[in-house]
């Protein structure tokens, strides 16, 4: 299956914008909180897909208008219930999607969570019907859950979700960084012909941000998935505009 | 989606009535226990929409006979068991409703509640089938359960439980007053373009009521479902003309 | 939707035999433990239905030779787990009621229970393949759980169980008598147009049994489902006769 | 529905052989484990069907070979999880049990078990299946579970498990003897026109066997199930002669 | 069902693959961790079957370029939950595993896990689909859970896991060793018509585990699937070479 449509030159940077729906409203601001404001950063060229939860998808995304591939993200849950071992229910079906005109979907398994099962039955189903459609499957494999609390960001535990990417048959795993290029370049190896965008994560300081991108392409990984980093800093397009320029030139 | 069946002067005033269900006769006299006065009063011109669950629409609702759009209540629950993580299941099936002429359906997601997921699933499932039929969806986004507890009219969660409506796919969200002008226009934000109606709740003083309509309405929202400080006061047609002065006036 | 199958001058008089699978061989003796006894009974001319599960009335019910019509229980259960809060699993389809001749059939809601949602679920599932074959549905609306244990004969409780009735879209309502004919007729007016039979229960002294018909009668309901009080005395069809003539000609 | 395959003059006797899934190999020698041995029994004229789960069915029961009428069962469990409140699942799909050339089915409802609902919802949905087809359907009725521990052989419980046979649309039920003729007697009468085969049980001595078997008979069953009173044997077929005797002349 | 495709003079050598879904990277090295090395070393004529999870086997296994006939894996699981009692999801459908070109399929059942009866059902319903396809389809039937601790590898617990796969309809099963040929010889007599191949385990030394080899042939087993105790060795093809002689020419 081809990524060829959220990927520029073999390589991705998406922005994520389903925030609301993950964490409330705490993450914005004036700005951010208005779908049409970002959807511009995310038209501004230098991303290669935006992820959304279908409901914003509906009403703000326009393909005739917006010129980032639609990624929807299938599943999603609030963060209010403190479940130590999580589990996200499937809001969006893939044809949804596809009428939404998604060039991808997203699903988060919650790898290591005590629902790890019905997450990677959905996973699974899902499966099958991007595969009908040629719709690429991207795995948000996130460790979470009592059994491997401590160990989310390890060698061990991240190398394990990349590979069940792998395993169970997705296009592109989206996964957080391990922290350093050595330990990454394993969680490269294990997910195989499968696809790695870096998870950004809670705003950092700048500088910090653009060489964490460096490492994980350095790594192996094809790109990233932004954005906090993003829209919430000042002048997001700039930003977008230097992430940019070390994705696809480096 | 069109909301221009449930709304005039793109303002909104529900009669809700579905608390037969919710509460029992408790809220009930002699007068408001029976459908066809309450439906008299739901008809006398200031409303735009009825809320049934569809028992009462089948064997007293007449589309040919009233004026006001009828909106189905598509899940409810008795109040008997006092679970403090409450889930309401659906009855009624998107397609009953249009045959019972339902101009639009509501569903009720109690956000916080650990049964959120099973309720957004269902609220997911609902909104592929109205999207068919091309009938607004309502979503009665309501913070309810442990993780909430204390906070259920804050700034955090109510935005919170708006914002969900817009990601999940609603069309409108009826959801309870923040109490403040300042918080509920924040929670306005939130929704985006989905409208908000606020949920009447218990009878009180009907000046402080009144104001309470202007406030939301300052504050963004395009109207109010209310029941009890209709149905309940000794001249309700009289006060709904009041309240509709301020709605569509406004 | 029509009762006048199961109705005779608008009044209701049911006999009710689903005793074996509900409480076990207990309630009968030589006499009513044989279906075929039983059935003589209800075809005496007084009744206005007989209540079967599918199992004997496959066996036992001939729609060319009986002429008391036949209402099917859709669910049902033992009473062995001794559940504070039951559940009962449905056991025939509409489907199958059609094709064994059902002129009605019957489905019991705990109201209470903590499994009062998924009993709501299949009850609305179940009117929606009733309305399609134009066939009644009675709700044996029973309170019953931890939830209102000892309120089960209350005011509050009972009526609640009759406007469930009516707000989920039930035809008729089986109901425990509360026992006095004040409380009882705001409990008729809680179910609106669905009409109200009243519950025999366990035997009790014939001339106590009488007024009680009389009360229910008085207080609006349209007449009752009897079983024990019937065939558990020495002369069925004698006393049959005298509850059909307070019933039909009162 | 038709008995006539797998009865003999109004009477069966059956041999049982899913003790490899209900007990592992615990009840088997060298010759019992071997199903073709086993068949060899069932096949020597003195059987009016063999019970057998699907996957020996497939592999070793040739209805081209063997005249003993085949009775699949459809659900089943192993022994190790020592619940106090078993509950044993469909393996095996009508449709299935047809193609395999079923001349009946069986399926174990555990009644007393906190399961039941689950296991009589299943029934009653088989029930369905084979009417479709005209096949009958045994109600292997075992009183098992919190609730009815050391009740199991009782007058009560055994005639409730009978009765709920006839309710729930049984053709025949497979039941435990209670140990008395008068007793029984009673749960012969709760089945109604459900025929009653009595389940063999672990190996006793020859002479009390075929003192049971007329038992059970002159208590109005109309024979038995066995396995290990059969094969576990030194000489099965002369026992099945004996037994056979009692059975078809008695 | 022919096993045909699989076996080799009606013996099996099946290199195992999945171990980055059941036990993540950790038994990997940069050799072993890449699908395309492991599959050249299945490829090398002494394996008559690879098993794969559906993401591995449609990223890297060609049926046009591979000789070695595919297994696909229908369920699998993280080690990460220390569930004692493991349930292990369906994760590829029959469909989906015909498409992909397999020869069989396989799927886990965990004998004396709690969730025992959830598997059995799926098993059950896979089997179905199988015989749709004429598929073998292979049991992994691993004793595990609570009631079973400690007796993983007696005559007993593995002779009962045996004959679940006859009784369930398997054509092959994968099952660990006892230990001895004695106790072995039962399990395989308790598996009756299907066929048994032997777990490889942990990587232990080479001598012992030709002679393990040598031990469940000469105990009745049809041969092995082995995946550490080959792909953990320095020389993968000399090692199957050595098996794949004592296997195809014993």
């Amino acid at each position: 299956m081809s990524l060829k449509k959220i990927t520029k030159n073999g390589r991705a940077l998406l922005l994520a914008y389903d925030h609301g729906m993950e964490h409330g409203t705490i993450d914005f601001d004036d700005r951010s909180i208005d779908p049409e404001k970002v959807l511009a950063i995310a038209d501004c060229g230098f991303f290669t897909g935006v992820v959304l939860q279908k409901g914003v998808a509906e009403k703000y995304y326009d393909s005739k208008k917006h010129h980032v591939p639609l990624i929807v993200k299938l599943n999603g849950k609030t963060n209010l219930i403190a479940d130590p071992d999580p589990y996200s229910p499937q809001l969006c079906s893939v044809e949804e999607a596809v009428e939404l005109g998604a060039a991808a979907v997203g699903y988060t398994v919650y790898v290591g969570s005590c629902h790890e099962a019905k997450m990677m039955d959905e996973f699974a189903k899902i499966e099958r019907e991007t595969d009908k459609h040629s719709l690429p499957l991207i795995g948000w494999m996130y460790p979470r859950g009592k059994a491997v609390v401590g160990k989310e960001y390890s060698k061990e535990i991240l190398s394990y979700a990349a590979r069940l990417a792998l395993e169970v048959g997705a296009e592109m795993v989206k996964i957080p960084y391990s922290g350093d290029r050595e330990t990454f370049s394993w969680v490269v190896k294990a997910a195989g012909k499968v696809k790695i965008v870096v998870q950004g994560g809670p705003k950092i300081e700048e500088g910090n941000f653009y060489q964490m991108v460096r490492d994980v392409l350095s790594a192996g990984a094809i790109g990233l998935a932004v954005g906090r980093n993003v829209w919430q800093t000042k002048e997001p397009i700039k930003v977008a505009r230097k992430i940019g320029k070390i994705i696809y030139k480096s």
